[in-house]
């Protein structure tokens, strides 16, 4: 068997309360990790998937890694290239933290760093946006954007990919709980309506600015008060059993917020250190176990590398 | 007569493309003067008003500047001391320029620097807003807060005035064109929709967030791209005759951007210098002038200071 290399894409929590569609931001853990190796059979071909319970295609065509792989390897003229991918999902997926964004992203990581990095980390998110859309069929980044480059990212654009690194104040930490039922992304998207009220889109848009002047400003008071989502949030939480007693009990144990990751049914909260962000995921954890829905939980600071080398 | 103090308080430009409601910038001119004294007579009284052609009462009650007076003194408990109050317009109303915030933020402003400031600036906004209040029935304060304290302001939640300054990178220079033709506040009120599509709340949303993030960055192509407004602007063109030939002609200028000043009929852009925020000052009133509209031409780079002893 030829070398390869071994990649890492982490989890991410998307929409961030007040970005729907747009903000999203990446967790230190967990993740998938992908394997790249040079084969003498022409073309690109998975060959092995761990940790999916036979739910994920080996098919390059519907598999978001391969397809964002794929799409890399054509814009580099390397389609023809024998190359195997090794797929180890490390990560629960139809959690709401970004699962096919993760493989997407490291799909095309693990080809960049194969092939001695031909493009610039940036520049892989198209084709990774291009895996993703396979997944879910939305041409959208919220996810694959910070899984891929780190950070919390703003997507002014989705279209155009028009995105921007936000500052994360020093300290701030993300505790993500994953209760163990099932929200189909599909389910999660038909019970949002297609309009909102003016005075709902106001707010939302004052909410999102508040975020950002926030978080350039290291104001802990305003970017609480700014994760508030009164757009998609009351729309969704009845998706999720118990979300707004685990709501109250992260804002009870110090969050500066909390709100549904990506389209649920994981719960994310903010906190402003460790210690706090610790405390938060106990008493959030609690009100899970007292129900007998089992449940995983992280807790990280926001990841600034995104995917990586391993 | 006693002596007394005179202030300058700016008009303004609310909305900015992609803030409705909770966005605002101060321009170094035009604006109101007003003067207050003390008096023998108890109570407060308006003595004078100039510039308004008789179409502004009097009636401490009805009159944005007297009212807003008035609150201050009762929460500072001098509202049986006599005073007088002159108001002199020096901004066309009805504009979309805010002239009526900038009343209410003169008002405030004259009374506090004829007590020799008991409050901070700042703290005379919920004052100034109510001022506004008895001329638009609305309590918001886009148009108050940055004529008050100067710069560009968001205002978070008009309900509780959480109100922040942005800045605003070197050069940023405004272009204000003033057609002369009357559209009433309540009018632009009504014509927009009480709902909007998701969709375009989320593009108004990235373009917030994207202006913010270019305000920050100081990234001109950013903040260009942001100023886009998806939801109002498109629903109150037509109120404006020629509004999207002075645009287009503001933009062929080499505009960042350019959208409705508040509820117009008022049209601004913003540039990066003076230079070019003259020359799209010529493009724009040149589409007026050929159209027989009368027009008032304003360049001005942000203001800020706001509201100042003269």
């Amino acid at each position: 068997m030829k070398a390869g290399i071994k990649v890492f894409a982490p989890a991410t929590v998307a929409n961030v309360a007040v970005g729907f569609d747009i903000l999203g931001f990446a967790l230190e853990k967990p993740g998938d990790e992908i394997i790249a190796r040079f084969s003498d059979t022409p073309g690109l071909r998975i060959t092995k998937i761990t940790g999916a319970s036979g739910k994920l295609p080996l098919d390059i065509q519907k598999n978001t890694a391969g397809f964002a792989a794929l799409k890399l390897l054509e814009h580099l003229g390397e389609e023809k290239r024998g190359i195997e991918l090794e797929i180890h999902k490390k990560m629960p997926f139809g959690s709401g933290l970004g699962s096919s964004a993760a493989s997407a992203a490291g799909g095309v990581m693990a080809i960049n760093e194969l092939l001695h990095r031909p493009l610039e980390k940036r520049d892989l998110l198209p084709f990774a946006v291009l895996g993703e859309q396979v997944a879910d069929g939305a041409y959208h980044a919220d996810n694959v954007a910070p899984s891929l480059i780190g950070g919390m990212i703003l997507i002014r654009s989705n279209e155009t990919l028009d995105v921007h690194r936000l500052p994360v104040p020093e300290g701030i930490h993300a505790t993500v709980i994953y209760p163990h039922v099932e929200i189909l992304t599909k389910d999660a998207r038909s019970v949002l309506s297609d309009t909102v009220s003016l005075k709902q889109c106001i707010g939302q848009n004052g909410n999102m600015a508040g975020l950002l002047v926030g978080l350039y400003q290291s104001d802990f008071g305003l970017i609480g008060r700014s994760l508030n989502d009164v757009v998609i949030e009351p729309q969704r939480a009845r998706l999720i059993p118990h979300f707004y007693e685990v709501k109250e009990a992260a804002l009870s144990a110090g969050a500066l917020g909390c709100s549904i990751s990506g389209a649920g049914p994981s719960i994310f909260a903010l906190s402003v250190n460790s210690l706090i962000a610790e405390e938060i995921g106990i008493a959030m954890k609690r009100i899970f176990d007292n129900a007998g829905i089992g449940n995983d939980l992280f807790v990280s600071p926001i990841n600034q590398e995104g995917a990586v080398k391993l």
